[in-house]
């Protein structure tokens, strides 16, 4: 008999049909209910099982951790909390739990510990509940993106082309440590390495993804991507996955609009196709938050956060009005953020974001038309001649999710600003090129996966979104 | 006036009205009709431009590669090859493209040429169906899994865990060559490096996916892998995508019926969503193969070839099958073959799997229960204690597509068969935890993703059918 998933057998329209489950065990109580999950749902399937006409040995063996094999009928529950049961006619034992040994004991173990254990984490409801979620948003950004006609483009992960600038880079290789080839002058050879020069793990498919924008049209990237920084935080991960659209004849509003779409697009998706497993994250915190002084608690529950997301427009703000928001705020009179703002010019840091999206707009923010020197290369210089066509989009608990621009087509204008950061001509000559031939305004974005992770599962450390975080320090399994 | 994409133009039920399109120039003929591509589909847009009452500066910029922007009228074509065109009443040029410089002329490229222009190559027609239909089938591939209830887990692409054995490993490290941090012993001190230990790129995710499919049931993964391998072939990548399933409870067959299922899915996606494309690439190969001996030539047009793979089980051979009908094939005998097979227990070269596949049984073949000593250490023994539960599928033209097993679940059996190997225990203790806590049957698959997109595009070398390939002494862009 083939199994049926507990998901289904929940979803199921009629009963006392004969059924076969397999799964795990969640707990086994009064020697007779057993709560079995199979992954496919946060919710199990309670077996009942006969325990007066079952050998004693198989009930000690249903152990949490096990993986038993269940079939029986099919009925509806007397007992509160489930609509259906397993009326278990034979209980089959196919791999034991030491119960002394088995790390994911029913009870609460603090995410530290958790993610030590990242491989069997996923055993527990809450991160069951996240990485179904995690792989439901996946899902729709690339529904999203191809429902419109984007072209999927797998930029390389290994580049040759170190001059993007966005972070530091770890190093791919080849070579060894020991008898290292040199040059004659006692440079490291690169030729005799692998690819023949140079490489590393990409920061960003942007650039590459800007060539094919301009022969596709519309593309987007959803790939790894590495920062070398030793930024020990809750926000920040070695490797994490990065969404890059890339969208020919785009402006900036157009990028706008097609970002705030696209979040509330993958927002509504989870709502609609995640709704058990985002009640379950929403109770668990309100739980979490219990022990926290009032003005550190969410304030909104979950569902009622994402909805929020979906029935509001983000607030579109000029970096000059933010700075105006911010020079006349109370923190900065007060002297309570660690980076006064004093002047434009300005960076941002992470406690202004967050005092524009949190306390002041209460909503998430695009800020825009940023100053030209705190921004990157390839934006487009506006005509004040000081600015440019950046957008960040900050959201409420995460801050920046999404980091944007339209870039500058203008052959000489993109010369002139590489020339004055010393940027390498020569290196990105085929970067170059778009410009050279068939140059047109375009625009695009990045936006971090695990931090829209993140915001939709209400978790509040990057590490518990993703199956193996790689942090410094920490690179298990 | 917002633009229209050129495939929605195409695709219009009404006409007489005012159009924009953007896009770049393929042709500009007479004068007169600009050949307008702008990425959304494989066909042009013929634009009729009023020369006449164009100035002659305009007219002489209306070069190959350039991007205009036209506002017209769509009207019905009164020419040849197309249902539409615009009759144009402005037309402006976004930006210029030399004809003297800009390398992709409309006339016959090498690949080669077109590789090491792979920023530039996408803007040529078969380039842009091959990165369509890529693009098309990854998207077929996520939905394929997510609508069984599959999870999608990003495995990790830097890993702690180097007793894969899949492949060589590319070093990941933020060390330097010049002063490296050495123990007092002289040798490497990875404590010093980002993670604190050794890591490398991936070869596989699934050892990591085992562990999430025991939590979560059915799991899929889909990014890229890794091999620092010299293989300099038209089959191999040093950075390549692999989609790897990996099912709870399933066993070989179920396993075998997935992939089956699985291939069968997604190509027909393909052929129902990229018909012109497709069709383009049919072309294609039907041109270039012209100059070949009728011997190298493909037996069937590509479409044909497809549907056949639609509409035929694959045949379902066991080793020991195989092994015979190449004992007894002509080419062996006449010691046609470079490895002559003479005894049960050779490994199968690639020689050997297309005679199997393009000359005896002429379809897709799964050969099954292989020697165990050739085979990777997680395989699952026969009864007969010497094949293994594994599989692989052999695709026509292309060889070995996929590679999968079902997996050994039996705790002592693994450990044995690890000590024989002298893998280290503790290293894949967490690997271990999945039998040591509820381990059950399940099974996997690994499926080469650009191998796919060769087959179903119908290009020969994988170098053409991966936005920027990355292989031995290359890793451009």
């Amino acid at each position: 008999m083939k199994h049926t998933k507990v998901k289904d057998l929940l979803n199921s329209t009629t009963t006392l049909q004969e059924v076969n489950a397999k799964g795990w065990v969640r707990t086994f109580r009064n020697n007779q209910f057993i709560a079995l999950n199979d992954g496919s749902t946060i919710n199990n399937i309670q077996c009942v099982v006969d325990f007066e006409n079952t050998p004693e040995e198989t009930l000690k063996r249903v152990t949490t951790g096990a993986a038993v094999s269940v079939t029986g009928t099919l009925v509806e529950s007397k007992g509160a909390g489930q609509k259906y049961e397993i009326q278990v006619k034979t209980l089959e034992i196919l791999g034991d739990s030491d119960a002394e040994k088995f790390p994911m004991q029913p009870k609460k173990h603090s995410l530290e510990f958790l993610r030590e254990n990242a491989h069997l984490r996923v055993r527990t409801n809450a991160f069951g509940a996240i990485m179904r979620v995690r792989s439901v948003l996946s899902f729709a950004v690339h529904k999203y993106f191809q429902e419109k006609g984007f072209v999927y483009v797998n930029t390389p992960i290994i580049t040759g082309s170190d001059a993007e600038g966005a972070g530091e880079m770890f190093k791919v290789t080849a070579l060894p440590f020991d008898n290292t080839p040199r040059t004659e002058d006692g440079k490291v050879n690169y030729k005799e390495d692998f690819f023949g020069k140079e490489t590393n793990l990409t920061v960003s498919g942007q650039l590459e993804g800007e060539t094919f924008a301009m022969a596709l049209g519309q593309i987007y990237t959803f790939g790894p991507t590495f920062r070398a920084e030793n930024s020990n935080t809750s926000r920040h991960l070695a490797e994490f996955w990065m969404i890059e659209p890339e969208v020919a004849f785009n402006d900036l509003d157009d990028n706008m609009d097609l970002a705030e779409d696209f979040i509330q697009y993958v927002i509504k998706y989870a709502l609609d196709n995640c709704g058990d497993d985002l009640k379950f994250l929403e109770g668990r915190l309100l739980e979490e938050e219990k022990s926290k002084p009032q003005a550190d608690r969410s304030e909104m529950p979950l569902l009622e956060k994402l909805n929020f997301v979906l029935e509001n427009n983000f607030k579109r703000v000029s970096y000059t009005e933010a700075i105006d928001i911010l020079r006349d705020s109370t923190p900065n009179k007060k002297k309570k953020f660690n980076y006064i703002i004093n002047e434009w010019g300005a960076d941002l840091q992470s406690e202004h974001e967050r005092y524009l999206v949190e306390k002041h707009f209460k909503c998430p923010v695009i800020l825009f038309d940023y100053p030209a020197n705190i921004k990157a290369f390839y934006m487009r210089l506006n005509e004040d001649g000081k600015t440019v066509r950046a957008m960040d989009i900050l959201f409420p608990g995460i801050g920046e999710i999404v980091g944007g621009s339209e870039r500058e087509e203008r052959y000489d204008v993109l010369i002139e600003k590489m020339k004055a950061l010393e940027i390498d001509e020569e290196e990105l000559s085929w970067y170059l090129d778009t410009r050279r031939f068939g140059s047109a305004t375009h625009a695009g974005f990045g936006l971090g996966f695990e931090r829209l992770v993140l915001f939709v599962t209400g978790m509040t450390n990057i590490r518990d979104v993703i199956p193996f975080p790689r942090t410094p320090g920490n690179a298990e399994f």
